[in-house]
């Protein structure tokens, strides 16, 4: 018998995860075509050298690699890699295809893998969904991100939650401001992780990264209001980005600029923003920013681009433990019987179907309490029954499994009848959701 | 400079591929649904032991080995690999959830990997759409998955097709005729590329695989329609199957008894089928068959199961080539365009938008025919033109881009302006398509 299990950190995702799942990413779809971003699709598997040296050296140590096929594979050489993010991906995109018309505005849906430490929660495998623009510095990129994502959640039930920004030539103009404009990279990393050692780690972790205690001092001046010099510009530009923000729909109040924002990734170079939930406290559930040089890094030319992304994963925690998701919909809506009729609930099955409506037909012939049994498992709301007596009279028996009565009609008369009471039960759950 | 091109066999998918492929997704999604199955999603990666012998010798050749990650990974040791089908996850998922209820009706569209030579129209990722039933032998489970597959190619335009179905123990019982009853796999193999390489390819095959010219001869009379020893049952049961089938929905003659049709996979067990169209000569389009022992291999029991795969690649191929997937829709429906009035054109956006429109707002306040040249670009079907004049009068301008003409209105007169030309638009189209 072969082994049974997964390898660690993957996770199947059965019916009752996946019929919520679709319909968030439906809604996150719906939303990204409406602010005209398109569809976009890149293979799971990228050239090796594409992804290496992008993510930093945390980062590389995550990619997955795969064994080259064929020759060469079986001396375990590497050439390909699983995505890492869908950032990268699109960056080659956009250089291997220099005739896109810019701006392009793509979304992209699809699995990223990191060989993380799994964790509760944590999967080496996750669905993000990025939105991105590319080719443009105007400042209403900025905006148009953070209200695709603010819309988005807003539009999967979210309300209670805010919007930092900050800009990575702060940060840059704080690590001058101190002295130490070439370690930038370091202080950043060290400040990342304020939010979850506090100020104390961050203050050790300086002090470990060679900063002085004055250094640190300094820096948290700045972080705490103080002026960092020649900042005038880019402080003028995030005002520019909530205006806009604010112009496109983003409620007021919502975009706060935060100078601890630090956003991990090395290849940001402006405007970081990340959306965090007041309840629960489970970090970041959106981040990006602006990106300039690293589609060069591709194409051999500057190409301006920024995006953002939506950590479906942690939005599906959120949205199960504050009961956003309400009760999964029953798949199975209509349960077709056999007894001893089977053209007849085959030819019913074919009528239920032809009107849109979720039908199973019993793969039993046994007793009809079997049969409503298994109609019961599937959550299906109605049965329907149909004997020799009843084929031969050219009816069918309906049964309403949630209030438990029956009636006979015609096979015409119970679609209709199915039709209208779903309507009506949907209608009532939706009055009583808004209530 | 990063290398900018792709691994060998793999493959963008640009917006102009995704919108239709989307839309087709969508329509398979619906019509499982319908159906009664659920959705599932297993992830890209198994442990190896998990998929090596279950696709035959030629297959495990092909499946992506993946590095571990830590400990041995520097040493090119290899526990997972990526998903070769969707069948064999399926079948580990049952087994490591012994409380599914069962009947299991499961869809699954995913992506899989195979490390194939490739060729025009084949790559190393392609998607699956696969619906299953497990854990019962009744024939409707074959029926069902007949009907599906069937209903699922009339919905997304199909006309002309075949569903070819066969029985593997028919084929068993033509090896036994033969003399061979333990190289019935060798025999299938041969037998397999009939499509390919015509009667005669075969008899070569068969022949460089150690059998007879009297064996040859005998099988071929037996494909031609001769009798069979002992195979009255499962003529019988492919009889009824397609007697549910057609009571399913399947229009009468599609549904033909084919004792050359092999399917190359091991792991079949009674009825195979596969779904060919009658132009363009592509091979089929779908496929599948019933795999009782299959499950057993991972749960230690015999769970019996049924099930069909759409391929999406080459639905996709046939589709293009018969003109079925019109013409792709404009992703952006509404341009905004900057002049001067910033907070006004960002109203703007924000109300199409609002009004569920597909709107793109411009990034450059530059010239308005540079403007309306990137609204060209986008396909928009409107522009909405607001400088400081209409700003100050509370009003826009409503250019329609097809048309040419253009109209002042105040904002909320041009989004219902909009929405009624959109509509009625569509219902146009709608009749011409049907006409």
């Amino acid at each position: 018998m072969a082994d049974v299990f997964l390898p660690k950190g993957m996770r199947d995702l059965l019916p009752a995860q996946m019929l919520p799942r679709l319909q968030v990413i439906d809604t996150v779809r719906r939303v990204f075509a409406r602010f005209g971003f398109d569809p976009l699709e890149t293979p799971a598997m990228e050239r090796i050298d594409t992804l290496m040296g992008k993510y930093g050296e945390e980062g590389d140590k995550l990619i997955f690699r795969v064994l080259k096929r064929g020759e060469g594979g079986e001396k375990g050489e590497v050439d390909q890699a699983l995505r890492y993010d869908l950032t990268v991906p699109l960056a080659r995109v956009v250089a291997m295809n220099p005739g896109l018309p810019m701006p392009f505005k793509r979304y992209q849906i699809q699995p990223v893998w990191r060989a993380d430490r799994p964790q509760k929660g944590r999967f080496r495998e996750f669905t993000q969904c990025d939105v991105d623009i590319v080719g443009t510095d105007s400042l209403f990129a900025e905006a148009e991100c953070l209200c695709v994502a603010a819309t988005a959640l807003q539009e999967l039930g979210f309300k209670h939650f805010t919007i930092r920004l900050n800009d990575r030539r702060l940060l840059a103009g704080m690590a001058a401001a101190i002295g130490a404009p070439d370690r930038m990279v370091s202080m950043v990393t060290a400040l990342d992780k304020l939010d979850k050692v506090g100020r104390e780690g961050v203050e050790k972790e300086l002090s470990a990264r060679g900063f002085s205690g004055e250094q640190a001092a300094a820096l948290f001046a700045m972080l705490d209001g103080g002026e960092i010099p020649e900042s005038a510009a880019v402080e003028q530009s995030l005002d520019q980005i909530i205006v806009a923000a604010e112009g496109l729909g983003v409620p007021a109040g919502k975009v706060v600029k935060d100078r601890t924002l630090a956003r991990g990734l090395d290849y940001y170079t402006g405007a970081v923003f990340e959306i965090v939930v007041d309840e629960p406290k489970i970090g970041s559930i959106s981040g990006g920013g602006r990106y300039d040089e690293l589609i060069g890094m591709f194409s051999g030319k500057r190409i301006p681009a920024v995006g953002i992304s939506l950590g479906l994963e942690r939005i599906f925690v959120v949205m199960e433990e504050l009961g956003m998701l309400g009760a999964s919909q029953a798949s199975t809506q209509v349960f077709v019987t056999r007894f001893g009729a089977d053209s007849a609930s085959l030819a019913a099955a074919r009528a239920f179907r032809g009107a849109g409506l979720a039908t199973a037909i019993s793969f039993e012939e046994g007793k009809l309490g079997k049969q409503l049994k298994q109609a019961d498992r599937l959550g299906a709301l109605f049965a329907i029954v149909v004997g020799p007596d009843e084929a031969r009279a050219g009816s069918v028996q309906l049964k309403d499994l949630k209030a438990g009565n029956q009636v006979t009609l015609s096979l015409e008369e119970a679609v209709v009848r199915v039709r209208e009471e779903l309507s009506a039960r949907l209608g009532a759950a939706g009055a009583a959701s808004k209530a």
